[in-house]
Formats: C-alpha cells, structure tokens, sequence
C-alpha cells in the first residue's frame, strides 16, 4: 500500500473478482504507473461522456490516498453538485473537518469508521465511532466535524463522494478539541487550487 | 431479464466476478424475492448510516427496471443533492424528458445509450446519440431533453444518478417530435409520489 496508486495492492490481490468501478481503478493505477508527472492537475474537459478510468487522479501529497474529480465545478462546469472518486489505503484518513454543503459517501468497496464530532459544543470533542462498509452509504450532517477513517488493516476503502454548492470550502481541525472558531479554513481545496485562483490577500 | 428483478439475470450470468455494487444489487434481487409487497414505498430513514442492500426498491410499474432513493430529500432529508441507484435491462429506456436541476450519472455496470435532443429548437428534434459505458460518467445539460437507454442486448446498465435540488420535477415528452411547452410536467415523479403529498388541483 505504501507504495504505487491506493488500488493496485488490494486490486492485485482480489485478482478475477475485481468488477466494476474497481476494475477502473486498477486501469487508473496502472495508467499512472506510466504517465508524465508534468500533466495537468486540473484538465478541464467539457466532454459530455468521460471515462473514469482516464482522468485525473493525484494523492495530493496525502501517501495512499487517491482523489479523482468525477465531475466538478472547476473543471467540468457543475454548478450545483459535484462528484468525487477516492481510496484510502489501510490506516489512512481525511483530515477532521466540516463544511456547510452537503455530503453523501457511497461506499464501493472495503470498510471503515465516520468519525463524527458535535457542531453544539465548542468543539467537536469525543467523537461518535459508526462503522461503514461496502454498499453503504452515509450523510454527513452540515456543520459537523468529522473524519472518514478506513480503519481496516488490509483493504483500501473506495467511496464516491457527492457534495453540493461547489466548489468545497473546507475547515480544518488539527484534532478534536479545536474550537471551531479555530478550525482553519483551507480554501481553494487541494483539488480544486491549481483550477482556482487563491483568493487575493486583503492587505 | 423480463422475469425478475433487472440485476439478477446478469448478475447470475457473471457470478464470482460479481463484486461491490453489483453484489449488492445481487442481495438485493433475492431479498425482494421474499418482500412482502405492501411493504412501505416511502420507508422514511434518519439513520446516518444505511445498507443500500436493503433499502427499498421497485420498478415502479416499469417493467425490467429498478430504481433506489440511496440519499433522498423525501425519506432521508437532503436538501441539496439527491442520489439514485437505477438499474436497467436490455432495451430498457427511461421516458424522454427534461429538468431544469443538474444531474451526473456515474456507470457502475453495463453499457448504453445516451439520446439527447435539442432546447434550442422548438422540440427536441433528431436526438444525437451518445454512447456511455461501464465506468464512464456523464452530465445532461440544463433542461436539455434526453432519455437514458440499455442498447445492449444481453447485460444490465447499472447506474448512480446524483441530481441536484430535489425532489425532481420532470417534464415529459411522447416522442421527439413534442414541442417543449406541451412536455407534460409529473410532480411528484413516481419515487416521490408516496412521500409527497400530490399537488392540490388548483379549481
């Protein structure tokens, strides 16, 4: 899992049973492994049909972490929703966060832990541990601080990601007893700033 | 495919390749088997986590068709986004028709064809035809006519569809040929119609 794209260990190992969006990924993986690092990070395309298997992925600077733009608001246009691709390697986490828009996690393979703080606190504080699994699916509620955790030793968990109002704004916690008027905001996302301009500097 | 649940025949025809989503929609097919039919067709659902496996599904009078509310505005409270899990036989079709929301398709299984007519002429016209495929994704264009058809002979097209500002207001059309202001507008859309209440007549 260390090394190479989050899908290839867990695709290699599952062999003839691979199917569907998780074959996709193997070709992702294995496209990867040849492609130029100088490509763009953010290709726009207007095209009306895509094929998954050929766009876009980067960890971001996040090791076993894969993050694949399905249809944005930056690069393909959308205005309202936007849809993401993304694997997590064994042990490996988004940060604790929240944000205003909605969200919906599909899971398509493997399982983890939503962890999940309180937005009536001052800070998130102790959170909920809910476990997710393959053909699940979970909201997270606006507001709350949470973290997606694939807290299996072996398996990389694969989830399509749905959130509204595009482009994410995205606020920050370094750990769970961060107030939340501390939690900082990051914004453009890491996917999103190579396709935004940063926002200018008031001064 | 005409007897039975759409995944089922395909799914058996696949068997120990079948993985993810698709075994879902396998589990799925059997449990339905065994569902009593008065089950609820509107099973309103806060849990923050479901099993798509077992949420509600039906054809809803469409025959070699199924359709799953996986996050929706009526039975789990979105308000932004809404997401389906819409599984079509061989030669299957969806109605021709139009919304002014954002809708992203993301091909899970199968492959099909995507018919989009014009909203520039007075009615859909000539319809370009578009072919989509397993792991490909696709966005229809702001109140652009268009119907979603399995022109595979033989396999299922299974699909997410995320839609924005629900629940959807669709407009029908009875061919291509229907000009855009004799579309006929069915709110609540079959999904919805036991959850919402139907729109008062206005006499």
């Amino acid at each position: 899992m260390a090394r190479g794209p989050p899908a290839a260990a867990a695709a290699a190992a599952r062999g003839p049973r691979l199917a569907g969006v998780g074959r996709a990924l193997l070709l992702i993986a294995a496209a990867a492994t040849f492609l130029p690092a100088a490509e763009s990070s953010c290709p726009r395309d207007n095209s009306l049909v895509r094929d998954i298997s050929r766009m876009h992925q980067s960890n971001y600077g996040r090791e076993g972490f894969s993050h694949i733009t399905v249809a944005g608001a930056l690069a393909h246009g959308m205005k309202e929703v936007e849809v993401w691709l993304q694997t997590f390697g064994p042990g490996k986490r988004t940060p604790i966060h929240r944000h205003s828009c909605e969200e919906v996690f599909v899971v398509l393979k493997g399982k983890g832990t939503l962890l999940l703080g309180s937005s009536s606190l001052k800070h998130p504080g102790e959170p909920q541990e809910i476990p997710v699994f393959q053909n699940s699916t979970f909201t997270i509620p606006v507001n709350d601080p949470h973290q997606v955790w694939n807290s299996d030793e072996h398996e990389d968990l694969q989830v399509l990601v749905i959130i509204s109002r595009p482009p994410i704004k995205i606020f920050i916690y370094d750990d769970w007893s961060v107030p939340h008027t501390a939690a900082k905001l990051k914004f453009p996302y890491y996917w999103d700033e190579d396709c935004l301009p940063a926002p200018k500097d008031e001064l």
